[in-house]
């Protein structure tokens, strides 16, 4: 027995209900409205269906109707009633407006408001405005070769394909941050509104200046139903559904009902009374510039799903029901009388009326929408890379952390705090188009310096303690809530509307939006596509609190395999960078932030490391973006026994100790030293544009030598990059294995056999030329990693050999040693030694 | 200048403010209460700090702190004072009770409670109730090889570890669905309240039910700050905080203040409440059998950061700020007048009134909390393995789908339909510890049927068209909300307290979990290593609507590269399936819901497919993982040319259709054909338990021949698994590229050369025996395919000889070929032919 329904229920059926009262059109303004309207859905069912007879100026037969029926119906009338509704305020105002498709799968709605302004016949000339044009651009939906029922980039008008759910709110607030002329029409679907990173991102009015930024109206469409299940939010009371949004900080306003005249007359005057009060609290704020949080208005559009749609067939409930999720009526092809029905529907919304005879919307209709860029679906905000501005970059090279000659090795210095200085400046030189992005780590993560150029946003409440080190402001340049979806869904919408950005992240949880940078990479790839598209910044993503110094957070805070993910993107928009020190970092921040229509992803570790390379030195490494170090090998540049090669700050530095093991211990050992930058450079040049020719990869590797290579990430990553290489079975990658727990950095190591004497071993035991030359060797580090596990382990912490690790060879003198560390090395070989490096 | 402070602000400080009135703490329990406050409190910081002199015997000296002083003070002091309010009600009301931790880094509130309880000491014998074990207690804490600072699986009592923000809402009511009798507190942070997770998970309660389900007790500890910023939702109006909450479908009760005596009665009191008021609802609900959803009773906890701290250091402000989120006092091992302070500080818990001289806990705090496995310490619930019953499982054999002997591949079938009949009756032989878990896509994935044996929960209102196909229900076995996070997050909670479930889900946005597998995994890793945790059940995640058939939702849909994130993990709790047919995902599902302690990914198509193994077969090809398919082959065991390998059922039957195309046109080429399910197989044995020996791959792969590997997902994966075997170089695999749109799948697989055109002219080129016999069939294999796809391209749909291609030889007949194939195939060698494979 199923549960009684509930007496307060509220259904999206009849006449309108609503908080706005009022009927601001004429007769024939509501005449001309739904005229609109019923155009519009008739292109909606047209794509759904249609091959040929677009105008149904012939009976319907089956030979008309698309071999497989795809699409959604259920979203698209709500959608492009809101839509239709703007325009006329767009209109009224002069309005800079773009609009969000939020609901899954409901691109009909954009695409009919596309076509009928003329926007998509000008992008795709093919797609003319009459009867073969028409035909055209029926066909070409759900259709092999042709677009997707998501607002995809190949829709005018779209920066929000919607084909995972979710951002919606997210990218309409970044597309207004620092627009401040912009409003940006935010559809929200029920099903997607379930969804954490929706739940969460409706709090992004506490971080929106109602001065510096634009406004969003979000329209949560209560539309009823998922694909199979009804939504949280339309089973609610009405009570709750409105505490609900007051709690997260809006004044919602509800239209609600099915009665088409007096909803036109509900939504006309509740959209114009929000775009009233937003211009009012704007007005406000920049009359007196004092900004402030408004309670910024946002409205409940409670509509049937599949709305104008039969109610019910056969006995089962269509309009107002799950069933209108996607295909209406899916058995058209075989079922005459539902043929026949579609027919019927298609025919009700009166074509002939519509559209003249030449198949073009009749000229009454066609003055109704904006004209040029004030149409929702050309605003070239929309199309980011219009609109975008190249930085005003200062000279990273002024930077630099300084290498003397022959002293790389020889000092710690904070890659991170230092590139924050510039950052710092590259915001001060961009106060308008720039933000740096973060989930609550800016500050961890060293990068506070970039607060003297612009402090944290925040509208919230503010208390006297924030007086004491707060760096919090209305007007701000840093952007952080504690949800690393909210952030990085506010770049992707401010770098889609043409501006630029950076997001850090500790490198654990940037699986967190694993999903969400897997959408954008699919986003910018088919942007290349789709010719009238200018490309837009890259995504910048800066990973740090890596995971080989996570000290004492522990396993959960271990996982650098975020790297894989992107990896699997194409290799047309993925860049993967892992400097080694701090002029390498400035240098790969530098292009970075040049670049366009990429996800860059830059792996650096945020407390002090060792420092290699000079200015000049870090350049020439990154542009080659993987090299010898030939201050650190002993090879001559030539033939090595073995290659020590290494991928990440951490790694390399072990990989130098190692390097410094194996000199020390086996002189006559000659050892090439290589480290990498730019991950891709591993990769068959056919596969990826950054990729070495074989002919480069060996001149490098080698392809008969032993390589020991420390990665920072899982190493099956190298192997998945090299397997084609000559020499690929000679490569022999350590990384993190998921071997962890409360570890000291070098208890971390050892577990995963990344830390210099597991290394060294592995060098050893891959010459075979060495023989049992090794042997002592060998079990001499291994005695000495054993007595430094063993005091990490009593005292908590890595003996200060270790810690204070410097590379103890001057950069000239090539196979010499100073004397103090060879002294200390040579010292004992087993029991009797007290210490097996310096810290000198 | 800063902004000004808003006078609405609410401040954390002063005398109790609390929606609840009353004082039912007499003056002896009140002192009590705050002497076991005291030394809860005293523990924290000897977790944080001392390495010796634990209670303060001697004056504090440097050595006698850590090295490092890593931990976090920041929330232990309100979570405490929560944990110990809710033992007196499991006390006065005999409560079944467990505690879930949700601020990061809260773990010394949750390891004080268990030490005081005695359990720390029953599950760590080494850890004693004395001098010398509180001594050992403090060290371990944030030390190398000792326990983390999160909630983890060390931490008796916990079922949360909290590394990762986000869960702690989900994970609790997962723990109570199917409880009736337990009431799980959680402690809700205010950073993690920011995630989307648990922004979202608010509105479990929609699933909830009164008669067959427990209460969770959400604590929304506004402790107001997160590491570096305030929170959002402690800067938010009185008004606003409680509409969100009441919007959430809660009874928020608020407790405000610093004030220690007004603060314990107003818990108390309040906390009384919240347990009447459940025990109202349940009763309510449980005497009338009428399921309802009752507004739950939620607490609002604004206490301040660092709560018991010195406010203010050197001028400036720690407690009651961010500054006290870690470390409060870090610099104590430099700064004599520090360590003076942290002394002081700590002696001002009094730890000589609250430890015996044998530095035990008085008898009349022990006496304090609840006993035996009432202590929320020590609820077996929070060791699901010891309550957990295996499943019931009907004989999947009974469910098998009928594949005559000879007939592999000869028809299609319903191999999700079918899997879901056997699914929904586990489900009815389970009815108390089994859900199926989804967002949304229960029906559209073709499990359905399982809603009759227990229809979707649903505590929502109800409509009249619900009773049209609904499938919804106040008692339900079904789980869905659009929330990938918040079911996956119900599902860990679920299994970890002792039950067992399963999760469908799309493939491609399985990806918005990527971060909460990876922690599961990481959690059940490391119960392997703790003696005391007994086996949970496997977390089961079923992949469909997988990559290959993406038909209309286009590129945004088509990623499987989930594998790679779990394969990436411990490969001691990994395990993926991908089974070719509807028999072996039978096979697969039995064997997962039997499995303990993994997570198991199950890659299935939803739509029907070709059915290749009967049962018997079936079972046998599971059980070994992998294997050649004598049925396809035709090299008798002997000496193949090529191997023609697959894994993944679309995949697989690509392959299949290759290998007939190579068997057709060069009929003198040797094709062995081998399938994958268990994709660990491939890894080599010191790898993964499940991987072959080099012995055991060769003999089916071959050390010397092309293998042309038909791979469901990217196709570095299998790189990456193989790379160490013998004859890798010759190990050619197919995939997903990141290369699709709308298209029909053979324009995909095409696109991707997945295509069997492709995979037999990839054979043909990896054949040098073939010297240019093999040109003229590349030549016309290639005419076909471009034939097949501009068919597809016109028409919207795939050449019904491809979409209706069956394998063309008798199981029996090895090397033969029936007539009506080979005729077709043989037709026409390029423009001539008119159809390139047949129906039959």
């Amino acid at each position: 027995m199923a549960p009684e329904a509930t007496t307060e229920s509220i259904t999206a059926f009849g006449v309108a209900r609503s908080t706005v009262k009022g009927a601001p059109l004429s007769e024939e303004e509501l005449r001309k409205t739904d005229a609109y309207m019923r155009a519009s859905l008739y292109l909606c069912l047209g794509m759904l269906y249609l091959r040929q007879n677009p105008l149904l100026r012939e009976p319907l037969r089956v030979e008309h109707l698309k071999a497989r029926l795809l699409g959604h119906w259920g979203s698209d009338a709500g959608q492009l009633f809101t839509y239709i509704h703007f325009n006329r305020l767009i209109k009224k105002y002069d309005l800079d407006a773009i609009f969000v498709s939020g609901p899954g799968h409901g691109a009909p709605a954009v695409l009919s408001q596309a076509y009928l302004e003329g926007t998509y016949s000008e992008v795709y000339p093919d797609i003319t405005e009459d009867v073969q044009g028409l035909q055209r651009f029926f066909k070409q939906f759900s259709f092999p070769g042709g677009i997707g029922s998501h607002a995809t980039p190949e829709t005018p008008g779209s920066l929000h394909e919607g084909g995972e759910l979710g951002y919606s709110i997210s990218h309409a607030f970044g597309s207004v941050f620092d627009h401040p002329n912009l409003i940006t029409v935010c559809m929200v679907g029920d099903g997607e509104a379930e969804t954490g990173p929706l739940a969460t991102s409706w709090h992004s009015t506490k971080f929106l200046n109602p001065i510096t930024d634009g406004a969003v109206i979000p329209v949560l469409h209560l539309n009823g139903y998922k694909i199979n299940n009804p939504t949280v939010l339309a089973r609610i009371s009405h009570k709750e559904l409105e505490n609900l949004f007051l709690g997260y900080g809006w004044t919602p306003y509800f239209v609600e009902g099915s009665d088409l005249p007096s909803m036109h007359q509900a939504m006309a005057a509740t959209l114009e009374h929000c775009v009233l009060e937003i211009r009012k609290y704007q007005q406000q704020a920049r009359s007196t510039g004092k900004p402030f949080r408004p309670r910024w208005p946002m409205i409940v559009l409670r509509s049937p799903k599949g709305w104008t749609a039969p109610r019910q067939v056969d006995g089962h409930y269509l309009e107002g029901f799950w069933r209108a999720h996607q295909i209406p009526l899916a058995d058209v092809a075989t079922n005459p009388e539902h043929l026949k029905l579609l027919e019927n529907w298609m025919k009700d919304y009166k074509p002939e009326q519509v559209f003249d005879k030449n198949g073009k919307l009749i000229p009454e209709l066609a003055e109704l929408p904006p004209k040029g860029n004030r149409r929702m679906s050309a605003n070239p905000i929309t199309n980011g890379g219009l609109v975008r501005k190249p930085l005003h970059l200062p000279d990273f090279r002024k930077y630099a952390i300084s290498v003397k000659d022959g002293s790389a090795g020889a000092e710690d210095g904070p890659s991170m705090n230092n590139m924050a200085v510039w950052l710092r400046d590259v915001i001060a030189a961009n106060m308008d188009n720039f933000r740096l992005f973060g989930p609550d780590e800016t500050e961890s993560n060293k990068l506070g310096e970039v607060y003297k150029a612009g402090k944290k946003v925040w509208m919230g409440d503010y208390f006297d303690e924030d007086e004491d080190g707060g760096n919090l402001a209305f007007a701000g340049r840093v952007m952080e809530i504690l949800s690393e979806h909210t952030v990085e869904g506010w770049l992707e919408g401010y770098v889609l509307s043409g501006r630029h950005g950076v997001l850090n992240s500790y490198e654990p949880f940037i699986h967190i939006i694993d999903s969400m940078v897997n959408q954008h990479c699919k986003w910018i790839e088919k942007c290349l596509e789709v010719e009238w598209r200018s490309k837009v910044s890259s995504l910048n993503i800066l990973l740090t609190a890596t995971v080989w110094r996570q000290d004492h957070n522990g396993f959960t805070h271990q996982d650098p395999g975020f790297l894989d993910v992107v990896a699997n993107k194409s290799p047309d928009v993925v860049r993967i960078y892992l400097p080694p020190d701090g002029n390498c970092l400035l240098s790969v921040m530098d292009h970075c932030l040049k670049s366009v229509n990429y996800v860059n992803v830059i792996v650096a570790d945020k407390q002090n490391h060792l420092q290699f390379l000079d200015m000049d030195d870090a350049i020439a490494h990154c542009t080659k973006g993987l090299g010898i170090w030939e201050w650190a090998s002993n090879d001559n540049d030539l033939e090595p026994d073995v290659i020590m090669a290494s991928c990440g700050d951490v790694s390399t530095a072990e990989a130098l100790a190692a390097t410094a093991l194996l000199r020390e211990f086996l002189p006559a050992v000659k050892v090439r030293f290589v480290n990498v930058v730019d991950l891709f450079k591993l990769i068959a040049h056919e596969d990826h544009p950054h990729g070495l020719t074989d002919k480069e990869y060996t001149a490098i590797f080698t392809d008969d030598k032993p390589i020991i290579f420390n990665f920072h990430s899982y190493p099956w990553l190298v192997h998945r990059l090299t397997y084609k290489r000559p020499g690929s079975q000679n490569m022999h990658v350590r990384g993190y294995k998921e071997k962890g727990n409360i570890d000291t950095p070098l208890e971390l190591a050892i577990r995963n056999q990344t830390d210099r004497f597991s290394l060294a071993m592995d060098a050893i035991d891959r010459m075979p030329s060495l023989h049992n030359k090794g042997s002592g060797t060998r079990e001499r580090l291994l005695n000495m990693q054993i007595k430094a596990k063993t005091e990490a382990f009593e005292n908590g912490i890595d003996p200060e050999a270790i810690r204070n690790w410097r590379w103890p060879y001057a950069r000239q003198t090539g196979g010499g040693v100073t004397g103090a560390v060879s002294g200390l090395f040579s010292g004992g070989s087993g029991s009797g030694q007290k210490e097996f490096a310096t810290s000198e």
